[in-house]
């Protein structure tokens, strides 16, 4: 089906019926720091949230507005997450909803609110409720990458995709913008993820068709293994593809689509996690179940060890076999098989478990390149499972060590 | 209770009854690299053994040797780890028992083998052989100190301790050494831990006794989250104090001791993680329940944003909240107060899951010392734990980035 999908410009805006903007409110000090993308017409919408049991408050309250499921904007800032702020921190993030339903002309329960940044400071409303304002007057199709860019903390580049594909009798665009999850300036960061689309559906399917995505896409990366307090995923869906009732095939075929942007967008926020030089993939094959398969993906693809020997193009398959060991997933350790594979070649480092007489060069050349597969075959079944990560440097210990103070 | 326990010189030969040696058999190039030690009569003997699911041979043969519960001596080595080595492996890992029983007159299945190092690799079974032959003739009562240094790898120190206590009408030594369970080269390291005592017990009892204090004490480690192959715990206990039958009370002020020698060790090995610098406890207070406060204190020293935030003396308590909150552990933030403390002082960071005004200097002038203690007060219930770890460095990704190779 991926065939059908065709990658298209325009970012969060290309959909139709979709404005967007990107202003420097001044809560950062020269970047564009609030974004705010909208809707011409209500749209179905879903959201997931950060597993943290300490939920910062734009969350909660985007919660309860999203309890309708239609929305028509999300209003989201950088530079402070609005977490760890009491009662006040709930105060401000219904009053962000409110200023921005004022503004476009809507509900403020069809407002959803996002922010991300410093925890434990109140928010500056003052320069938030301009910013509204101004980022409202700049409302427009060709915004989107306005918004991608006010969304950034210490991200290095813009992550922002579309796709079109056909839908029912239509021409149905999927599109996305995210941040990274990398650990942030200046207390923590923040994996966000923005999604808007045309197709018309039905809440609970794209409620549905979200949560199985996120949890093969962004639930798959790990950057530094800690998870936010303000980490969320929000889709819009507004209906203006004018395309037919979904069948089956349909909602497949749709969710393929939002498969891709997504996968996209976490491949993205992995290369570009905290000092990080490399993309790594761990493909898991022949697991005994689909959890299993994700346990020890995500586990290889979180290791420090296994992070800091691809930094250093070092081919230690023993640290994997060692982090698959210890996933928490009933390997059966005398199956295991390994390749290392990027565009330099391939090479099995291990079979059942045991080494495999490699070349020395050649696992170097391969491990030299920007972006890595480590590939379990665990010889146990069917399931499989990819996870994104990325390599442990001297960086991110410099770029977590000490920008507090 | 811990008022009569105190700390004597000697390390592992302290107890009555025991001879140890270290030599150099040439796995390492120019260190001492492998360790006996010997009870001059059958011990009593426990273990406990890693939990990954990836488990080196001389596990399993020490397993299979320890069914019978006695033990007369301990074999271990440095430098390579006879692990993922297949059949090879178990045989090797036999022979070093068979070698050992024949030199010092035993069985086989009395006698413990262990190993760290590479993994992937065979042992060079001539240098093991030559090597225990050798131990043998060095086996003495100050040995100790030279088994202890035999099984250190990457680690910086030596790690040793003795202590004594009155017990049923005797005066009953403690001993142990371990080494360090930051991974190592050249492919993997692990914790280990030999102790010996002269207490007379029951089996059943000190297998109770070292399971429970392995769990509060070397489980409660964290130096960088990977679990080796080859970790494992051992005790001998030979009766030579000959203390009579031990009242439910002795049982309670053995534990105490054998407690007071592990947490010494587990908090050396946390304080020698690869490229520390500081040691980080964390204390969780009033928990609902002791499972919650483990989690809760392994995930924040484990975290690699607190890691980083102390190696930089970045007074960061978002992060530790941040921590806690995806520990797993059902926490209610609002109840959280965070303190930190060392050397130079005590600040409250949070309460109530809120941010307090806190002196920077004051906090920057805590973190600056070697020995950090974190502290969570959940305030929901009466349970506590603490775990250690160590802060995350430039050190560390230098030392597994490159070291294979």
């Amino acid at each position: 089906m991926t065939g059908d999908i065709q990658k298209v410009d325009g970012g969060i805006t290309a959909p139709q019926g979709f404005v967007a903007a990107g202003v420097h409110a001044g809560l950062k000090k020269e970047k564009k720091d609030l974004a705010l993308i909208v809707s011409e017409v209500p749209a179905a919408a879903a959201a997931v949230y950060t597993r943290n049991r300490v939920k910062a408050a734009p969350l909660i309250v985007t919660k309860e507005h999203l309890k309708t499921g239609i929305a028509r904007a999300i209003v989201c800032n950088s530079g402070n997450a609005n977490a760890c702020t009491g009662e006040r921190g709930y105060r401000d993030a219904r009053e962000m909803a409110a200023i921005t339903a004022e503004a476009i002309g809507c509900e403020p329960w069809q407002v959803v609110v996002a922010s991300t940044g410093v925890i434990g400071v109140p928010l500056p409303m003052n320069k938030i409720s301009a910013g509204i304002r101004a980022a409202v007057e700049k409302l427009a199709v060709d915004g989107g990458s306005d918004a991608a860019a006010a969304i950034m903390t210490t991200d290095t580049r813009k992550k922002e995709i579309a796709v079109q594909l056909p839908l029912g009798g239509a021409t149905v665009t999927i599109a996305g913008i995210a941040k990274g999850s990398g650990m942030i300036h200046p207390n923590m960061g923040t994996m966000l993820c923005f999604l808007t689309t045309d197709v018309a559906m039905e809440q609970p399917d794209l409620d549905q068709a979200l949560r199985a995505v996120v949890d093969r896409t962004f639930n798959m990366v790990t950057v530094d293994g800690d998870t936010s307090t303000n980490d969320m995923a929000v889709i819009l869906a507004n209906g203006c593809a004018g395309n037919a009732p979904l069948t089956i095939e349909d909602h497949a075929a749709f969710r393929a689509g939002l498969e891709y942007v997504c996968r996209h967008l976490a491949r993205l926020i992995a290369r570009d996690g905290e000092g990080a030089t490399k993309l790594i993939t761990v493909e898991v094959r022949r697991a005994a179940s689909e959890a299993e398969a994700r346990l020890v993906a995500r586990t290889v693809a979180g290791s420090n060890l296994v992070k800091s020997a691809i930094f250093g193009a070092d081919a230690n398959w023993g640290r994997i076999l060692c982090a698959a060991g210890y996933s928490g997933a009933e390997i059966d350790p005398e199956r295991v098989d390994i390749y290392l594979e990027s565009r330099a070649g391939c090479e099995q480092m291990a079979m059942d478990g045991e080494p495999l007489p490699f070349c020395e060069e050649k696992a170097a050349a391969i491990l030299r390149e920007e972006e890595i597969t480590i590939t379990l075959d665990l010889n146990q079944g069917t399931a499989t499972a990819t996870a994104w990560g990325c390599d442990l440097t001297y960086d991110y210990v410099k770029i977590n060590a000490s920008y507090r103070t």
